[in-house]
């Protein structure tokens, strides 16, 4: 059970249009939003978490005080003593632009057109996405953050805020994350996006009018996904050739366990998941490269932060492996900034910053214990 | 241009029915091959190539005298002066049964009931297609193969003549292989047969009768699997994150060039690849697995085999890496047999074993070598 009990998500709604890195704009939109802990009365005590592809506002608490399973993504990190302490700092969690949790989408309906945006929801970047937490914490009074923190997708929000607005955050936590998407990433990426592009119920992203969803697409999207979260070994641990009936069933059905398990996350995920959100965030993924526009040099992109860093990778990571860390670290030395940099040799592959690991949480738990301690010092 | 010049291939109609593995029996099939060089008077110089997932009885020569690119698929290997020399050895390619390149197979005819077999097509495994060939050696009077020799799923079959016909063959020869999939390689392969089996194009395996080919399901199954035959760092290398017109697009047709190779790739293959054997041959790679009986353990399994062997692995295949070679080399050194083995630090991932390499072209040659001074001292 979630020591943060219920949690209300809230909502902010935001009249001014946000110019977006394609050169788009997207006018009167709404964030959903979460927040846990207490703003101080010097609002230093801030911290921003960002979510990755499937996840939501939803970080810590329970959704439904009656279902332990509506519990917030991240509620194993964020709570009362838990390594993000929600009794010193003051937590919020955001909804991102073209997500299907709230925040406005591809479902909504486009102002222009008066139907759901479908296909034409404009493609976001992680930019963008930073643009407007930007612009939510301006709402919220927050000048700057105590930190800027997120996994995976998440992390490379926290990385676009420290050089984007590199005065906003005094630490940026980045945690199995990457500086830019490889080609084998981009690969599956785009495997699973044509897996939903050619599923005859996408309907070019106008299915909402059809009352259908690409379930077939977006099952294999989540399968192939899925694969690349986990580690081979965590997946030969967990899984190995186990026969679902002790021999070979000789058709199509289920022989594996590994199909079992694969094939029902494609399942769930299909029904509650949006076709045209995975195409947008897939996206977000593929553009992220702050060191484009400095030639690929990635000292360069990160010359302008000034936040202290935590870097955090898993050895059996094989979506972003620790050399991606690695690279990151690198590029903040180069600059003399502050960085601490965790490698935790944990099994769960991607999954592990996820996943309750005692190295991992106690790692996070001291890097907020010194921020914390600056924090009662004064801010910076 | 291929030094073996044009090649035209053979069938070979088996009346007796074949019983296989499922409990099930073929009757009344054709089985496609090609031979290259000459039997010897003693029929000593006999080496059977065995293919992998896509590939046919056409290993090697020219199907169309005007078009180079009509080569078989290991003609870099086979021919005169060739690694495998076929001025030496009589090199016999043979289409599996199910595979879709002339052998019987889901779009020929069930004689039970007058229409195509479809999904009803029995599904195989590499030990059925071992008996196949095995029989097709009969009626070509090889009583014993000089050396049978595959990559990859062709390697399976390799091993499973030494286990299965351990008399019939003096060497065996296995390329980037392994002696059962990972849950991770069925995952993928799952992910693949998903793609087909809900593309409604496939209707249940009948497709024929629609005049409709599931060619969404192929093409996202082919660039999944695609992405698992390169390697990472060789996709980084060949693609990295080059655009297609130098900027991002925005939208979701293609961006990287990596999105527009891939998808070449699953086009190319959609059509021409049937979607039935698709879905047989991945269960056949998922179904092999030799130690099964044997409680698991290999040493046991290959305890009856008789060939020498030769194993080459590559270094950057993540696919069927060289730590699963090295079980199978471990195994058989376990069990006293002489094995040559090579590990080719190779950039080029699993599809390494289809490709020129001087060092590794170099120990197919070095090994068949000995195999041809062997036979010229007299057949053992």
């Amino acid at each position: 059970m979630s020591a943060l009990g219920v949690v209300i998500p809230q909502s902010m709604h935001f009249a001014a249009p946000l110019p977006l890195q394609s050169g788009a704009q997207i006018g009167d939109y709404t964030l959903m939003y979460e927040t846990y802990g207490t703003l101080n009365a010097a609002r230093s005590n801030a911290v921003l978490v960002c979510h990755a592809l499937n996840a939501s506002h939803h970080v810590a608490g329970l959704a439904d005080a009656n279902d332990p399973k509506s519990a917030g993504w991240w509620d194993n990190m964020v709570g009362p003593g838990k390594p993000l302490d929600t009794d010193r700092f003051f937590v919020i969690g955001v909804n991102n632009l073209g997500s299907c949790f709230g925040s406005t989408g591809p479902m909504h309906t486009n102002p222009a057109t008066g139907k759901p945006y479908g296909a034409d929801f404009p493609v976001v970047t992680v930019e963008d996405w930073v643009d407007a937490q930007a612009r939510l914490a301006d709402a919220l009074g927050i000048e700057q953050f105590a930190a800027v923190m997120g996994g995976s997708l998440g992390g490379m929000q926290a990385l676009a805020w420290s050089t984007r607005y590199p005065a906003r955050l005094r630490h940026c936590v980045v945690i199995a994350s990457t500086a830019k998407l490889s080609a084998q990433n981009i690969a599956f990426n785009d495997v699973a996006r044509q897996a939903i592009l050619t599923d005859p119920d996408y309907h070019g992203g106008d299915f909402y009018a059809h009352g259908v969803v690409p379930k077939n697409g977006l099952r294999v999207a989540r399968m192939v996904g899925h694969i690349t979260y986990l580690s081979d070994d965590d997946m030969a641990e967990k899984f190995g050739r186990d026969l679902r009936t002790g021999k070979y069933q000789f058709g199509f059905g289920i022989d594996f366990e590994i199909e079992s398990y694969l094939r029902y996350q494609g399942d769930k995920f299909s029904e509650y998941f949006d076709a045209n959100t995975y195409l947008l965030i897939t996206k977000a993924l593929d553009y992220f490269d702050p060191a484009r526009e400095f030639g690929g040099d990635l000292t360069k992109a990160l010359a302008n932060t000034r936040a202290q860093f935590l870097l955090a990778s898993f050895k059996t990571d094989w979506r972003f492996a620790p050399a991606r860390s690695q690279e990151i670290v690198q590029a903040l030395v180069n600059n003399r900034r502050r960085v601490a940099y965790a490698e935790i040799d944990a099994p769960h592959g991607h999954d592990a910053f996820l996943l309750d690991d005692s190295r991992y949480m106690n790692v996070v738990r001291a890097y907020y214990e010194k921020v914390w301690q600056e924090t009662q010092g004064g801010a910076q």
